[in-house]
């Protein structure tokens, strides 16, 4: 009889791990459920859709049912998986549109449920009807026609990435927007304070009403019109936006005694297999190891999702690949400012033991006679002791976010600081100075 | 009785050993010779100049001579170091405005000569006064005039940096551009063919008539016009711009009896010692070590200059720096096309004994669903028996050349193709797909 794998949730995760098994076993029968109503499609590109850079929504689907189905993988959109039985190892799947319930069998499985936004019950009224989310791209077609009717007055609950890039989306179809974080500066989980208010001002330059230190306490629907409210602070809104974070969908692995690890998402060893033998899991709802601390981290990326969906499918289909882990690298942008960062913060590299120290580089992007030039900072963490790169930030101009990779690739090597000092980087006029920012910083942080 | 330090050469390498001595030991004398008009200034912003986009050859200069006294650096311009004798520590320096000569004792001394364009004997009429070069301030100041002149017909001979700089250059001034390379492509000392193509399609994309595998033997003064010609073409030009590469400037020291080596430059260890007690040399001038060959070569770069001149700053002034050599990275742009290369080529890396294999992978600077999107290709060479990487090449459209770094730093620190298939590099829709076309070249050079 055929092996069957069963995919459960056919996003990234799931449909790379699904194409890699396909590649390297052929025969494989592969069966792929998904509750929402596309598969595959990139979630980073949605609030670009919302804001007219891209134009139609299909074009952030890398590949529809069909597509898959011309590969031999069998894929089912609305239909959620409610159960998986580990001992007779099949699961039930529920049609969405009422076609009714079944149980499917199978040999092997991906565990592949992705995350789920938050909405934390101390906010009133945070599940209004007028509170709008985004993750799927069903959500992203709903605040699409919702900024079709505005221009108007939006608010963004949340100083995260999608927060971001929606306040940008927003400001481009010309609404009115502000944004509320708790935090003392946005991406405060991300960037330490120094970078934090370069972003900060980046926001507010490209127009956005930023409230920091504001936590939002209350979301009162008046119809037509509504108020986001907290301590000292009252905001109008024709529409909200919530942005706070996402935790893991585990609801499913648990109730299937599939088991959790320390941050809650399922624990996978660095094979993405978790342990109750078939089973495998990739990612947003599981666990991968931060490569500098060594400790494990559930780390919500698309990157992180094809690469473990990538390394699932090779080992389900019998081969060997091992997840490197991940250094927790991302970029986003606003108007013309870039952001990234990667590696550790200050203060959470000093939490994982190390004795973290920083260096700062202020410039610009070009060299510094480059007309039109924009301005650029670098931060790079390093321990102080052995001089082990820990993390690095850059906030700046068109050209700069990117260069965090440079960071990331010496910190993956684990070189030091000093070495990164050194390192040949490219240089011409337009695109740097003769010292690159990120040697300057270096330094600086080799010699903090 | 004070030490004195003779600086021979005041731009890159030569003042940046300087300033790294001046802070280092400020009580040493500092005495600098520069035969051109200018000191520390940006040569590889003046193509930039002569475009236009940079508007005034002064932003060029990072310091000028009095900046340098303030910091008690003794700077002579229009001072030409005529010989050096390393017997009784001296050097003979004599004024190019007719104020004499006279001689100059030294305890150590930095020669920093930098590097003088090649000018082949086998070309007839190429020293003629309708020929220029592009090297000091100076001839960017004359060439600069030449320009405002215009527009007219230029052709530039040679396929190099200046010539695509100079080249993009007096497109952006309106003049007509021809460009007569012997390669087979452009760059070819530094691009493998297949990136080679996509860079003369860059150049031709950008206006620019060019022509290859084509070696200019003549260039004939008619007076207001020029006549360029090879074998089976002909070009009629107002003006002929030479860029055929450039030598280290030896001359001096091989007089003086400071050991040259193997490429010609001067022979120095990695502290920019020449072997001559208190004698040091940096820059242009000076051998390297190429960190992937090991073998030493003269690299004409900037960025090298500044280094080799720091690290011989720090160690004249009683330091231990060590340079940790370099990989030949390097970067241009012709219009929106931005050209990057790192490492050995293919070839090179089969000359130095290694057995190269190499991933391309092409697609577009962000993901591809993006709006004005760029074409990208990267290319990355690995040694087939150890996976070491070897080379990189990137050839795209805005935000993609800086991204040879990330190879650079992954080739610095030693690591395999594969290994750079899964760095975790930062992703967003305006930046790049979810794998990086350097993931993917990668893994394709790994799988090779």
């Amino acid at each position: 009889m055929t092996e069957r794998l069963v995919v459960v949730g056919g996003d990234a995760a799931g449909m790379s791990a699904a194409s890699q098994a396909r590649r390297l076993r052929p025969e494989l029968e592969i069966v792929a459920f998904e509750r929402g109503s596309h598969v595959s499609y990139s979630a980073c590109g949605e609030p670009y859709y919302v804001g007219g850079m891209v134009d139609s929504i299909d074009s952030l689907v890398a590949r529809t049912p069909e597509e898959f189905a011309a590969r031999q993988i069998d894929v089912h959109v609305r239909h959620e998986v409610s159960a998986i039985d580990l001992e007779k190892r099949k699961v039930q799947v529920t049609s969405l549109d009422g076609s009714g319930s079944r149980t499917v069998g199978f040999d092997q499985l991906i565990y592949a449920t992705g995350s789920r936004p938050l909405r934390p019950t101390d906010i009133t009224g945070i599940d209004g009807p007028g509170v709008f989310g985004l993750r799927t791209l069903d959500d992203a077609a709903v605040l699409k026609e919702k900024a079709d009717q505005g221009p108007g007055r939006v608010v963004m609950i949340g100083g995260g990435y999608i927060g971001i890039e929606m306040a940008e989306a927003m400001v481009d179809r010309g609404w009115q927007v502000s944004m509320a974080t708790s935090g003392l500066h946005i991406l405060e989980r991300t960037l330490d304070d120094r970078m934090g208010e370069l972003a900060d001002r980046a926001v507010r330059e490209y127009g956005v009403e930023l409230l920091t230190d504001a936590r939002v306490t209350a979301v009162l629907d008046h119809g037509a019109r509504q108020v986001v409210s907290g301590d000292g602070f009252s905001l109008v809104a024709d529409l909200v936006v919530i942005g706070l974070g996402a935790g893991p969908e585990v609801e499913l692995a648990a109730g299937a005694g599939i088991p959790l690890g320390v941050t809650g998402a399922v624990a996978v060893d660095d094979r993405q297999a978790t342990g109750v033998p078939g089973v495998w899991s990739a990612g947003d709802c599981a666990e991968v190891r931060h490569r500098v601390s060594g400790l494990p981290v559930n780390m919500l990326l698309g990157t992180v999702a094809n690469k473990t969906g990538r390394i699932a499918g090779t080992n389900l289909a019998g081969g060997d690949a091992r997840f490197p882990g991940v250094l927790g690298t991302a970029i986003t942008r606003i108007g013309p400012t870039e952001i990234s960062r990667t590696g550790l913060k200050f203060n959470d590299a000093a939490d994982a033991g190390f004795a973290p120290v920083s260096g700062f580089a202020r410039g610009t992007v070009s060299a510094g006679y480059w007309p039109d030039n924009a301005p650029m900072g670098v931060m790079v963490i390093a321990d102080r002791n052995t001089g082990q790169l820990l993390g690095g930030q850059i906030v700046g101009g068109p050209g700069a976010g990117k260069r965090i990779d440079v960071i990331a690739t010496a910190m993956w090597a684990g070189m030091t600081a000093a070495e990164l000092a050194w390192v040949d980087l490219a240089y011409a006029p337009p695109f740097s100075g003769v010292w690159d920012l990120i040697h300057i910083a270096a330094r600086r942080a080799a010699e903090a």
